[in-house]
């Protein structure tokens, strides 16, 4: 039997996808306008970034419709949360990706003084985090949740190195301190993007199986990194 | 006549509003040990944190609950919606109170030999923010609301203002150029939380009239400033 909310799921659904399509987008086409040193990839994520602004308002009021007209119960409701959640994540998502732009922007104004090539392997591990964690809410896998969760500290790694490698290059070179500082936001911004993923795979393994997982492990002790 | 709903709607607004003291509280200790060079002031911050973690947790399953037994309708249904996103704007800002303390904490591990008065002034704006947030959450004020999103471009300006100077700082000092990122870093994290309470305000508009005023303005032509 077809129940009527299934079409609205469904719609929802296929609301969430598109929106997820183009953050994955804006956020390649940010990390390849820094790796790249091309321009117009920096005008793709604006451009992307108002198309996602429009789909965080659609996707809202399609939740608060469907919450309002049918009722959902037990799997139906916490996929409806999910959604406010996720979306919520999405549109941060590309924020980010267009202050990786931003950032690439004043990077490029000058030649290259400080590289670091730490930055390319985070961004593509950031871009899978990305890819794996909307598949994981397609296919509803729980499993494939857990691995992007158990990515995150590969990201947060790269990121300390990077924050390493970039100080010592600045202390060498005082006139490129700006330059250092746009790659350190850089490596933040990936960070932050995947923390993002991080909770939308939190939301999928709710979803999938009512077990909310948020902040069951203790914070780790503090490292000697002062770049939060 | 008191509906049955009433008394959950009752203790979901009781929840979040604990929760957003200690977020507040969180706050004022972050910035008041980084002012003042109080490090017992960080310890607080780290155990307001767990105790908010635990509120965040709480908060979204009162929600689903109160959305799967009362299949709550117009302004109660758009309340529960605000709360599930006014938690997690919470829970978000109390992580960056934490960043600010880990900041902090680097920060104070050396004599001060870069100062930025105009932090301090920022860090009351953003304090504001975060006070005057939450009482337009308590009240259902939207005037007050609408006041908050105002005060966000002053933050904004204090913290571009910030990052130059204390980059000026870093050229001329640049055995302190971890110190003057610390600053910076600092400086990022409030206007982060800035953010958060303009979400809240936002949210605290959608739940009393309905209206999504989200992405309405469209996004300022950028300045000369790479801090994103």
């Amino acid at each position: 039997m077809i129940r009527h909310i299934d079409q609205g799921l469904s719609q929802l659904n296929q609301k969430l996808l598109t929106m997820a399509g183009l953050v994955e987008q804006a956020v390649e086409c940010a990390t390849d306008a820094w790796r790249f040193r091309n321009m117009a990839k920096i005008a793709d994520v604006y451009s992307i970034e108002r198309r996602v602004n429009q789909c965080h308002l659609d996707v809202d009021a399609a939740c608060v419709q469907l919450l309002a007209l049918q009722a959902p119960m037990a799997k139906d409701l916490r996929f409806i949360v999910s959604c406010i959640k996720i979306n919520n994540d999405l549109e941060r998502m590309v924020d980010l990706a267009v202050n990786i732009a931003n950032n690439t922007e004043f990077y490029l104004q000058a030649p290259t003084a400080i590289h670091i090539e730490d930055l390319s392997q985070m961004s593509d591990e950031v871009r899978i985090m990305v890819r794996e964690v909307l598949d994981a809410f397609v296919k509803t896998d729980e499993r494939l949740a857990r691995r992007v969760l158990s990515r995150d500290d590969r990201v947060d790694a790269y990121k300390r190195k990077i924050v390493e490698d970039c100080l010592g290059q600045m202390k060498n070179k005082p006139d490129r301190i700006e330059q250092g500082m746009n790659l350190i936001f850089i490596a933040k911004n990936l960070e932050r993007i995947g923390d993002h993923a991080t909770n939308i795979a939190e939301d999928v393994i709710f979803s999938a199986s009512g077990q909310d997982i948020r902040h069951a492990v203790p914070t780790p002790p503090k490292e000697n990194d002062s770049a939060e």
